[in-house]
């Protein structure tokens, strides 16, 4: 049951479509007082949710702050990220678990233990949000109860499940046929490639750059003939320049955010001076999304909108006051006071808080400042595409991933969790979000696997793809100046090209399971506490999940490791893969097993009762023979797996219609 | 056995004490390829050693930088951190283990399987060093033969393995008070409170302000009467200031370091502008040295000496270069490349490589650029207080420890291992290193509990304590700008007070397996693959440690755990303490067990024929008494303790006299 609480006179967001009626009377569960929310933890309760987040998939003892933000450096203290995902879930030991969504497009601070352990303070930045309570018996139930009211997520095509390989960036034509070339020599299979900022002219946002990129539309084309798409990414910033249509455009139909003297503001990204567009103006979002058909009209059939928290190097204004204030310190002795505060005014620089607040969005009519409404700004660059595709592009699905988000967008886009590091954390974090944007319907996302910053090393990315391979968006991503991280670009190419095509073999499960979980607002990747709510220690598992429902996954997270303790609910098949097969079968009791895991192997572990269907493979998706699955399995005859499939592109699905009942 | 090969024409370092004769030929193991060693690794070879750096008790799989560097982000992919560390293990799994130390003044890299995954490249800066290849039958058998060489420890006082409380900083008398009155009136016991930056006038080393610290003298005999050591921090860097006596007679002896015109270099560190003593001067280590006199004459029996990697928040050069840049920027379009120049411009003020390489030492009557003799700065500056304690003390321990070290230090100092953060893996961090740094000589050692940078939360301290209370340097620290993280901060005021008091209870064992590893050139905490080197899961065991011959911890590191697993190479017997005392005694076969800790209590395993004294504790060290000992144990009747007891204070030990032998 679903029970909405209206405060103040709340801006609407769009994440929520199926709305119950307001209810009157104080909510239940939490204590309010002013503009803040409080419960008092009982030691056994667990804190879920929050999507995009450091830290547990318990989110108790820290303090997360809902505020997009463009920070590379994925900290444990860390308190916000690309992301805002207001909903959570407490989970006591024996009291029936509830569910708890605030919709409200500016900052909330959710202090979940970090002040006093045992109470969790939620302050809103405003005394007008809405607040939504969620009961049901299970955890499950509540998050179906919260995806049916928030809606069916973002439908990829069946490509975008291949495995896709990034860089920042391939900067020519020649260097992706390289890339291309390299894994098609490995037979490492691949279904996609990504473009970063510089196949722009001048990074400039719906533009090409024809020095570097002369023959674009026949590399599409050349790249397709080989399965192989090509993703660009788009900017949130519009470049100032005489003569950039889509910059001349948006002056003259005063499509951009505007500073409080109603000039277009102006803040500086990647191409140094930009206007914003308001993504949160009907007219200019619909004009933004409009512009993607400059790319869908060259065969791109996916896309990835980044800098849309949206990130700010500096804003014009404030760069000439650092400047001018720097000169005071010219003269001075430089002692622990005034050096950290001279390094302070440049870093201020980026992301300042003021800046949010000195530029306006024309929103369903009214003039709101920046910051009463910044978390949708990702959101609403998405569904500007989002919306564009499903009217240019009726019949066919458009991939789109977001770095900025807001609940509502997985309507639009899947995530990419941002700019993570080589770190082995960091490949732990990926597992740990993964149920976490679950919960909160963004199904389609994944880390760059192998680290964004920094220099990764042949066994990080190894192990990383033996995570990955169980993730929906499955992308290897690495910024400038970092060590080359393609599959190739190491020792070992043949274990690498043995685990991506695991994931190949895999996908015909992966993708009805995910498909499954779109369709009946189900979670594709859940906690161990999910399944087995009363089995303490299962509660507490930070480092496996159950894909699906056939299978649990416990990778490798450490370097050096030889393999790794795995927590058995229940009596499990491990299945053991080497060089691409299965090499051991192998029935393990309930309780905590030493399982040796080489570099070069993958294992899993399937569910009582549960069927595992395994593809022969391929290179890319579309060679994945979806009529030769092998059925793996612990259970008994007459045992049945439900395997959904579809024609991978049509946008029109229908989960009856596309179930076939394997059956033991 | 020990071999000595010489390359070059190397500097002396006083790292080693008891120098092999040097061998001729080729050194065994390494191949010499110009300033390059190799080795290659076995699959099955664990690297030990390094020291301080991040990373895992097996250094594989990773690139660290031997270049002492003031650098508060310990993250995976740091490459140096404040010691220079240059000696490693080898330990195959059928191969008999040999070690390697390289000794020279300057920068080493050392590629451990980072960029070919199964081959270490160690890189020197110049063709001059020496190499020492170390063999023995076991691994401890090789770091009782390094150590041997290198010479005995360090020993502190007894009372400083008592508990100590620090903060940047305790600002006034009244504050220090104040903090003890919490203490005491918590029955948190505690020795120690320590002196951040603050209680000097304006950051001048050898100063007190008296403004805030009017009754300096007083403050220290009062705590003392309560059994409070007050240990100030010390800086590598002299203010400028005309009148201020260090820095007059500095400049007046030609004490402090050149510039390449033989002016003093100008350096910017807390106080602004200033002078480096030359600490590799014989006669300028001499007179610095002699400077502590100053505090010791006034009660003060400890120290901690900071910042002398040496950290340079700029040159007064680049200073100028950087401002006069900076302007250049002001008009420009700052787009993705000029923008992260200018940021980039300011961030290398900071430890800018080429200001290491622009000033001078009087080394042994030879002017040495600083680069080529870097990683000894803080070093000698530890020997020249080392030194004049010796003289100026001669019948007294003395409390030192320092922040930037090389191997040699060890026998004038222990090390704090610099600014960690309120994290959870730098509580595991803190774990890994123990034991690297013990190898190294290093055994009077400890992070900063509850982490420095960044907010801590009651459970990470709880749990950080729980550790801390086997490691010999045991404080807690925190930055300026942090949260409180004092024992009596948070809630659970009795549970600090508990664990704290565990401490107490340990001392006995705890001081006597360090002296005895002091006296024996031993180990105070050893991974478990030293202990059961055939065991293929014990060796790669990086979450467990010995400490001393009968206990092994396996301390709780991941926020929200209800317990953890551990793993018993042999049966061993858990003891369980809650509220300070005993509550469970259980012999557990080996294997994994997954156990219950909650975050008030601690556990640690008993080995097989070993007995484990327990005294009743104490609020602060004076308090223990060592003769009503309680004797747990896994063992039967005869076993045998022998503990090591001494007055705690003088300088002069005898290990077998000071043996006690206790038996069941």
């Amino acid at each position: 049951m679903v029970r909405r609480y209206v405060f103040g006179t709340p801006i609407e967001t769009d994440a929520v479509i199926n709305k119950p009626e307001a209810s009157k009377g104080a909510a239940p569960y939490v204590e309010k007082n002013g503009d803040v929310l409080l419960y008092d933890m009982q030691p056994g309760d667990i804190v879920y949710g929050l999507g995009e987040n450091v830290r547990g998939i318990n989110k108790r003892g820290w303090i997360y702050v809902s505020n997009c933000s463009d920070d590379p450096n994925h900290q444990e203290d860390t308190k916000s990220l690309y992301g805002a995902h207001n909903f959570i879930i407490v989970s006591g030991e024996d009291s029936r678990p509830f569910g708890l969504f605030l919709d409200t497009p500016d900052k909330i601070v959710f202090d979940i233990g970090y002040t006093v352990n045992s109470r969790m303070t939620i302050s809103m930045d405003s005394g007008s949000y809405e607040l939504y309570v969620i009961e049901a018996e299970s955890l499950e139930g509540i998050v179906k109860e919260f995806r049916q009211m928030i809606g069916m997520p973002f439908l990829p095509p069946k490509w975008a499940f291949g495995f896709g390989q990034s860089r920042w960036s391939y900067r020519t034509s020649e260097e992706v046929r390289e890339v291309v070339r390299q894994y098609r020599s490995s037979h490492i299979p691949i279904d996609s490639i990504y473009l970063d900022i510089d196949y722009m002219e001048r990074y400039k946002d719906f533009t090409i750059d024809r020095e570097r990129f002369p023959d674009f539309e026949k590399l599409v084309e050349e790249l397709k003939e080989q399965g192989i798409h090509l993703v660009p990414i788009i900017d949130g910033g519009v470049k100032i320049e005489e003569g950039y249509e889509v910059y001349e455009e948006g002056v003259r139909n005063r499509y951009f955010c505007k500073d409080e003297n109603g000039e277009d503001f102006v803040v500086g990204v990647w191409p140094g001076r930009c206007h914003f567009p308001d993504m949160l103006n009907d007219e200019a979002r619909k004009w933004f999304g409009g512009k993607y058909k400059y790319l869908l009209d060259k065969g791109i059939d996916g896309f990835w909108n980044d800098m849309n928290e949206p990130a700010i190097f500096y804003s014009e204004r404030r760069l000439r006051m650092v400047f001018d204030k720097i000169e005071e310190y010219r003269t001075m002795n430089l002692d622990v006071k005034t050096f950290f505060e001279f390094k302070d005014l440049v870093a201020s620089l980026e992301k300042n808080p003021e800046d949010y607040r000195s530029f306006y969005h024309n929103y369903r009519g009214q003039s709101i400042r920046h910051d009463r409404v910044h978390n949708l700004f990702g959101y609403y660059m998405t569904r500007s595409a989002g919306e564009a595709f499903e009217e240019l592009e009726p019949e066919k699905r458009i991939l789109m991933f977001s770095r900025s988000s807001y609940i509502g967008m997985h309507r639009y886009g899947g995530v990419w969790t941002g700019d993570n590091k080589s770190w082995w954390s960091h490949l732990l974090m990926n597992l740990k979000m993964l149920p976490s944007l679950n919960m909160c319907g963004f199904l389609y996302s994944g880390a760059d696997i192998g680290g964004f910053g920094s220099d990764a090393t042949e066994d990080l990315v190894l192990r990383w793809l033996a995570l990955g391979i169980f993730v929906p968006l499955m992308r290897n991503h690495a910024a400038d100046g970092t060590r080359r991280q393609e599959a190739y670009a190491f020792g070992n190419t043949e274990a690498f090209a043995e685990i991506i095509g695991l994931r190949y073999r895999l996908l015909p499960y992966l993708y009805s399971e995910f498909m499954k979980a779109a369709l009946k607002n189900e979670m594709y990747a859940r906690p161990l506490g999910f399944v087995w709510p009363g089995d303490s220690i299962a509660r507490r598992v930070e480092d496996q999940l159950m894909i699906g429902e056939s299978i649990m996954i416990a990778p490798v997270y450490e370097q050096n490791a030889a393999g790794r303790v795995v927590y058995l609910p229940e009596p499990m098949k491990m299945l053991r893969f080497a060089k691409g097969d299965v090499t051991e079968e192998k029935v393990l009791p309930a309780g905590h097993h030493f399982v040796e895991i080489p570099l070069e192997e993958v294992v899993l572990f399937i569910r009582r009762g549960h069927i595992l269907p395994l593809a022969s493979g391929g290179e890319r998706v579309g060679d994945i023979d979806w009529n030769d699955l092998k059925l793996y399995h612990f259970a008994g005859p007459g045992a049945l797996y439900e395997l959904y499939d579809d024609d991978g592109i049509s946008r029109r699905v229908e989960l009856e219609k596309n179930l076939r009942r394997l059956v033991l």
